[in-house]
């Protein structure tokens, strides 16, 4: 994500001095989503689009202490207008990081969970399956629950970085009610610039108790131009483990994208998905995808079907600002 | 409208370059509104106001192809707050522009249709009446329906611009309803400064079933000083064509206008507006109008009388920022 | 405040010159807020938290005349999303500004009346208790009712700041109901940088008919470190004079501050707080206070016990940018 330095200001006092900037940040993209049988009435294929802007204050003192908060603008077709999310606040220092509010959660932040993702909606179904209470919480970049709160740490020294989260579904309540629970997540990664290697564990997932989940994953960069990598997921109470072997290789502006995801579900078959990007420049980016993924025959009870649901393809384009 | 550049930043890739910024543009405005006999308990006089406010995202490659997205924020008196509107992204090369999503509408893009509109609140009775399903898509500066989405292309070269649009009230749903249509406009509009024609024609107008509006405009510029033009519009189902003949002259920072507009329906009177406008400076004008419309005796069947409506008369402040 | 250019440009015209400009600034502040029995059920200890953005719209003409717009978004935590607030308008010229909408009003824009507020969320009970209608209009941060509209007048000349603002809670409507007024206010602050006071009036307070408050206070400081003031309010239909002492000493860039207020109720003991703020840097503050306030035992009537409400500490850092 670039930072686009909006306004700078140096400011001098006995105490010290402070650099404050405000800047805004975001992408748009747009284009054409298709869902085979997407339901009843409905177009299979759609427009579908997203603006993302970021408002991002910051505060630096001659110590090199760095506090900060931030504010998320997101419009996705549908939506009838645009609100600001929940604030997220911190500090950082000499690597470390403290954040409170809308945390970035240590599951979700970790590196190479999300690297099967392709097309321009960066979509995947071999990401951690997010049903039947294989969830987590997340940065919320749109509304959040009266209450929600998250602290979250991360650590970066060298070629390793930390991460350890908390989030209180209702900090403002002495009794979560029945079945709730706090979220603790943790994660770490590392990586030379060839070998990349990622783990991190979460209890009570979206504040569910006991949705315990784990992810592990492995990626190999190969001729400066082509990765293969492995996740695994136990994807908590869905009591599913996942599998999903991914890779890509770019020619020139081309990158061209592959993945394979197994769900240990009785039923299931195997999820694949097929892309590719075109670099049109750096920050500018034509991709395109055809996917399908496991049907949930019965959402609520963790049944899957031998059949894969239908078929998924985008092409669209994303340009950050 | 003038384009503030917030922040630039040159990307270097092996693909290309591109180079990104954010931006705020907007105005505020605020006045005083008067409305004879506006309503029973209600006030004749009030300080009428706007505060519009864009963010725009662009990335521009090395090879000149722009791509860009927009949302703005816009408060009006009598709102409680503020929320961002729906977005409208685009691309842009060599003077072809292709919009998707909340999108500016051939109709309402087109020279000249706007130009009778006179006050800081930039209102005429001599526009096109948008009743009676004499209405038309435009950009949603506030909330718009789930599902709405347009497409348009402009295309402008030398003194010719070209406008289409399509605007689908649901791209979700594979039926629309009874009477509810995708609404399709194409406009041309052709200036060589003294000399401006315009032209313009919608279908399915607003949506509505068969409410194909019509709009032809010419003005010449004299002098320097002076213009006069003519606006003619067929609205639709609301079975009346409509002629506007107006003018205005600058003297110094000064600026006089004046408009008759004619609605061809049995008992309908002519409208009126005169007004004045001084420039401060540029993008900060004062201005005034007294106008008087057509009085709407049964609104929904397109009756009219042969009285005007209440006198209108509004002065006040526009700025530019 | 600072104020954060984000964007100028010249414009030149027959008419003038004026500088757009548009730009954002605010503030972010997170930290624990204790509250002793907040309530059953609840948690006495939560992370209380702002992120405020100010976006500013200003165009200046060559004369030195300034016409401004503001809006707002501010996330309080407990906020599911953030809107934008109502806008405000200002015109500026020589010392004097006139502002209308969402304006700052006199009674709570005048000097020394928030000078005991300490803590990193700037709180007193020293302030002008604001119940049982000891109440008045300021600027909305957040949402307002429609037809809320104000005019205010500033004119700063030398050391002197005079204030005047009229705030009508439905400008609609020609009647505002049965106990429903303008609000009407003035106020006054002189400084020579040793010496402070400062004074205000308003009539109809918050709306209320009748209720018309005041404020009287004056500080003195000594050896460029230390600051004692003393407020007066009279709290309108409140019918409790309060009186708040005050102090603050500065040792490098730790500042001891401390406050007792005495509210005239039948019962009420005297308020208090005692608190610090460790200036990091300029515009970095990390504030501590522990404070105690005057107990309404039966909200909507008056009546205040000879007991304190419950201790009430925060400990946090504000950023501005």
């Amino acid at each position: 994500m670039k930072k686009l330095l909006l306004a700078s200001t140096m400011l001098v006092a006995g105490a010290g001095m402070a650099a404050a900037d405000i800047s805004l940040n975001g992408y748009g993209r747009f284009g054409l989503q298709y869902v085979e049988d997407r339901g009843v009435g409905l177009e299979d294929t759609i427009i579908s689009s997203r603006l993302r802007i970021n408002i991002v204050g910051t505060t630096e003192t001659d110590q090199g202490v760095t506090f900060g908060a931030k504010m998320r603008m997101q419009w996705d077709d549908g939506n009838t207008s645009t609100a600001g999310n929940a604030a997220q606040f911190w500090t950082s220092y000499n690597g470390v990081t403290v954040s409170v509010g809308n945390v970035d959660t240590a599951f979700d932040s970790v590196a190479l969970t999300y690297d099967s993702e392709m097309g321009y909606e960066a979509s995947s179904f071999g990401d951690a399956v997010a049903s039947n209470v294989g969830t987590f919480y997340a940065y919320n970049s749109k509304s959040q629950d009266p209450g929600y709160n998250g602290i979250a740490v991360t650590y970066s020294i060298s070629d390793i970085n930390l991460y350890a989260s908390y989030v209180d579904p209702n900090q403002y309540v002495t009794d979560l009610g029945v079945g709730v629970e706090e979220e603790f997540g943790i994660a770490a990664d590392w990586s030379n610039g060839m070998i990349t290697v990622a783990a991190s564990y979460v209890e009570n997932a979206g504040g569910y108790k006991d949705n315990d989940l784990g992810f592990v994953g492995a990626a190999y960069k190969f001729n400066d131009a082509g990765t293969v990598g492995i996740n695994w997921y136990d994807n908590g109470l869905l009591d599913a483990d996942q599998v999903t072997l991914y890779g890509n290789y770019t020619f020139g502006a081309t990158t061209v994208r592959a993945y394979l995801s197994d769900i240990d579900v009785s039923g299931a078959d195997v999820a694949y998905g097929i892309g590719a990007d075109y670099a049109f420049a750096e920050g500018v980016k034509i991709s395109g995808s055809i996917q399908q993924g496991f049907a949930d025959t019965n959402p609520g009870a963790g049944i899957y079907s031998n059949e894969l649901i239908g078929m998924r393809a985008d092409v669209g384009v994303r340009f950050d600002f």
